[in-house]
């Protein structure tokens, strides 16, 4: 199933947070963006709709997961889900809590700039991101991996 | 459930494709991206995790049958599928067939322009627009509302 061009069949592809058998979870290092984490498949598939049913139901629910923690760790103005994969066709979701503060609210994270923050990002969630990734990873590992 | 400031709420927010009691499916028009739809959540939440697991998976499989028959229709580089709700806070998924000539790929749809069309995007699609809702309508008044 390994795809030896594919950067996310060879590399975790960000900060490990989780590992399971069919699925990890990695934090993204965007500054802009702290509270990004990704959900990526382990096996090379380009679509989500390559995935059987029991498969997809299993990938939700951990991105589901991920969004509750960050919920309730954060209340971020919005939670934004999205694969896309035009780049790397290999199935990742990404997960990522938005803040009406953000350097980008309420454009996408891949549209245009709205503003420029006078204090990191991260400095200004409400819980250190190592505690962030505890409660990610205590979440998610809760799952059937 | 219904919010009078939600334009999700107050009018079909596009091209009407199909309609169920929890949701519908409109064609967004996005001349660069002529096959974009988005499916609808009927009732007024901003969260998809707010929506309970059997409403999530009825409307996640709503979005998968779309993401089929565009895939069997046009052979598109790639699927797109995304929940952002910055604007609109009220749950809708953008479902979007992707090509590598269209004038945004690989960037996101949200991104930045990589070229422009010497032909309207519409006019290279292997089936006509009208064709295309049918067929989407088919697949998914197929399921359960």
């Amino acid at each position: 199933m390994e795809h030896p061009d594919c950067p996310l069949c060879r590399d975790v592809g960000g900060l490990p947070v989780a590992s399971a058998t069919r699925w990890r979870v990695i934090r993204a290092a965007e500054p802009d963006f702290p509270a990004f984490y990704r959900v990526i498949w382990t096996a090379h598939v380009a679509e989500f709709s390559d995935l059987p049913l029991a498969d997809r139901d299993a990938l939700m629910a951990v991105v589901v997961r991920v969004e509750e923690v960050l919920r309730a760790a954060l209340s971020p103005t919005k939670i934004n889900l999205a694969t896309l994969g035009n780049v790397v066709p290999h199935v990742h979701w990404h997960v990522i809590a938005r803040f009406d503060w953000d350097s980008h609210f309420p454009n996408p994270v891949w549209g245009e700039r709205r503003r420029t923050l006078a204090v990191p990002a991260e400095a200004r969630l409400a819980l250190p991101l190592s505690e962030l990734d505890g409660r990610v990873r205590d979440a998610v590992m809760a799952l059937p991996g």
